[in-house]
């Protein structure tokens, strides 16, 4: 079935002309097209373009979609997310807000340590309930495409749980999921004295039998002061890639980690956080593929800075936005509000935060051929906003979700359980 | 009719046991009762308790819900708005990006003086149905009673059509709503070399206009740098109080403009912004009940310091905070996100966040007698939470709406026609 979507107020295609992401100042182009059309077939896009050029014969079997006095733009892509966790950890937000350190909170169990616990406590059926209503609520607010990480395992039975409730959210939500086996989040308490254990039991049992299941599409690992080494992260990441899984990196958030560079030299999809980063890392980006990936909704929740977004705009990079929704460091998977930050704290015009993320969050997960922009052949994802006049607006009202139908592989979304499958109706498969 | 909610995991009454507001170190203290029950009859509260002290017989005809595994908390009560207003203005947030000086943007047309611009090329009912959906929208939200200023009228005509529409409110939606004449919110241009006249203007003929149709709760004046001076806001607010007009004040949001000692002077009901502050300031407000309001949505939109919310809480006085919804400095109205930024920004603890948004918010407006918590005889105005364990999930999740119900005067709202009465239905009375 063809469907024709007319009188586009404005339509923004963020084509780059069939390159896979924009850099540096290509990104203040998303492609806009006023007074347009949309055409689609079945899950793909087929053409786009201004209604003057129109006519109406050429499908004349189409369903008609009247789209007078909206935005059209492409399905955000949230390229960064731990969306499948067992609890909220609102608790250790107060113990921050009474001013207790890190480390206290870590005594007294919290961080990443803490989701691991409450996962041993969680049955497969309700994490996926879980993480379902929220994949449900953030169709809501734009969210198309979004990639999922392990993590919070830490022992091989916990990142199998994870990375197969991941896998089965595709077969209850619309979206599309793309997976991570995050096996080096952290350092189990158990192995502190003796972490090389823990690389071996990443390295030759998780890899391995998260491959055979075939569970993930990436591989990443928490390359900071603290967590994994530079050499660590090298040797889980080549060991991912004798499976086939491709590396990306958590580099930056803490200190100057060396995985900026690392990542690089890997080929690494993207290097994610970045809250700091050297001229060096900057001349390494500039060198390779790697997608520089910043998340301001995890600055804004813990008052760091925000990445260098201009900074890497500026050296021609295609700057990528991802929201990095955690329980501990941030507790939002909003695209929208990532486009206000970005916009109000990283001083990105409204153009170059929704390039970021659409094409480049596609591009930080090497689909920047299948999704992230509306151009021929590609997901008929996208987004068709309330009556508003200026893509701005998306920025500007930074707690008003402004998307009123979210479309995904060509259908609406629509709120009931047809659209959504029921973990009930459809059980675990 | 009774009704009876029984089986509230968590219910914060925010009661001050009859006092209007809850001060300094009491701001802890939000009356939470576990498993409660609440009971109300018609639009009025009866009575709150534990489930153990409950007793079926008393009341053989009420109407029972059941809130299990829910929180219940006031109504939010925000204390100060703009929300009528003509459209909202991306473009200057755009401007903004670019780097332009608020000199720069306010030459091309921007700042107060364009929503008084536009004010006078949109018609009183399309102001209403523009104003009417943010009301609607911040119904979902939580937000049961809000006062709403004037002050992109800047003429007779323009305070008048403003504060007309803002009655018309009423009138369509459940929500309390309080209004503020804010005639003197700036200097218009024709007055720049003749200010002197324009505040005889707002005195002599605004005033008295505005009393005689009834249109205002409060005069509110801004006292600041660049716009009202200390004795010029005295003069206005001075002959506000002869026509029966309360007092408020906007001060120290750029600079230090001495309106908070004034308004304590004044007996003003609260004296708002307050982003800067000094000693003296703060023993002034030791000295009288003028509630400090801070706008933390407006510190988060302008990138500028967050007020003193500790300072003040610590100095025993009573704080609220308020959203500012405007479409310069705060295109938000959002109490659950002011909660989040007063938690995250101003380390305030989740109770007393609430307290300042509802039981404070109600004293800013002289109400502290009617709502802003749950006690015997006080308005019906309450939330119901989705399923969540604690009240600091509102705080943490910043970006998620997590109220499942919104009470007002004893009704559910729901979001037809029959409680929100169309525009065109009921036309403009």
């Amino acid at each position: 079935m063809v469907k024709i979507f007319k009188n586009i107020a404005k339509l923004y295609t963020v084509s780059a002309n069939g390159k896979p992401c924009k850099k540096g100042q290509e990104m203040q182009d998303a492609g806009l097209i006023e007074n347009a059309f949309l055409i689609i077939s079945e899950e793909k896009v087929v053409k786009t373009g201004s209604m003057n050029t129109y006519s109406e014969t050429d499908y004349p079997q189409a369903e008609y979609h009247d789209c007078e006095g909206r935005i059209v733009v492409p399905g955000f892509v949230d390229s960064h997310t731990h969306l499948v966790f067992p609890r909220t950890r609102e608790e250790e937000f107060v113990y921050k807000i009474k001013g207790m350190s890190y480390e206290e909170i870590a005594r007294r169990g919290g961080g990443i340590l803490n989701s691991a616990r409450a996962l041993t406590h969680i049955s497969e059926e309700e994490l996926l309930t879980e993480s379902l209503e929220r994949c449900r609520q953030l169709v809501e607010k734009g969210t198309t495409t979004l990639e999922i990480k392990s993590g919070y395992g830490l022992s091989l039975e916990g990142e199998l749980k994870l990375l197969r409730v991941a896998r089965e959210l595709k077969a209850h939500t619309p979206q599309t999921i793309k997976t991570t086996f995050l096996g080096a989040h952290a350092i189990p308490t158990e192995y502190k004295e003796n972490r090389n254990a823990y690389i071996d039991l990443v390295c030759e049992e998780m890899i391995p039998a998260v491959a055979s299941e075939n569970l993930a599409d990436y591989i990443d690992v928490f390359c900071e002061t603290g967590f994994f080494t530079e050499s660590e992260t090298e040797r889980i990441l080549l060991k991912g890639a004798e499976y086939g899984l491709i590396p990306k990196i958590h580099a930056n958030q803490l200190d100057f980690s060396g995985g900026v560079k690392l990542g690089v030299r890997m080929n690494a999809l993207s290097v994610d956080h970045l809250e700091r980063i050297t001229d060096d890392d900057i001349q390494a980006l500039q060198s390779g593929e790697t997608v520089p990936t910043l998340l301001p909704s995890c600055s804004f929740f813990l008052r760091e800075p925000y990445g260098p977004a201009r900074k890497l705009i500026e050296a021609g990079l295609p700057l990528c936005l991802a929201t990095d929704f955690n329980p501990g460091s941030s507790p939002s998977g909003d695209m929208q509000f990532v486009i206000s930050l970005g916009c109000i704290y990283m001083r990105l015009l409204p153009e170059e935060a929704l390039v970021a993320c659409t094409l480049n969050g596609a591009n930080a997960l090497g689909a920047g051929n299948e999704c992230g922009s509306l151009e021929a052949g590609k997901r008929a994802d996208f987004l068709i906003t309330k009556p508003i006049e200026n893509l701005s607006r998306l920025a500007y009202s930074f707690t008003e979700n402004l998307i009123a139908e979210t479309w995904i592989n060509g259908r609406k979304a629509v709120f009931n359980p047809a659209f959504f499958q029921s973990v009930e109706k459809k059980g675990i498969s």
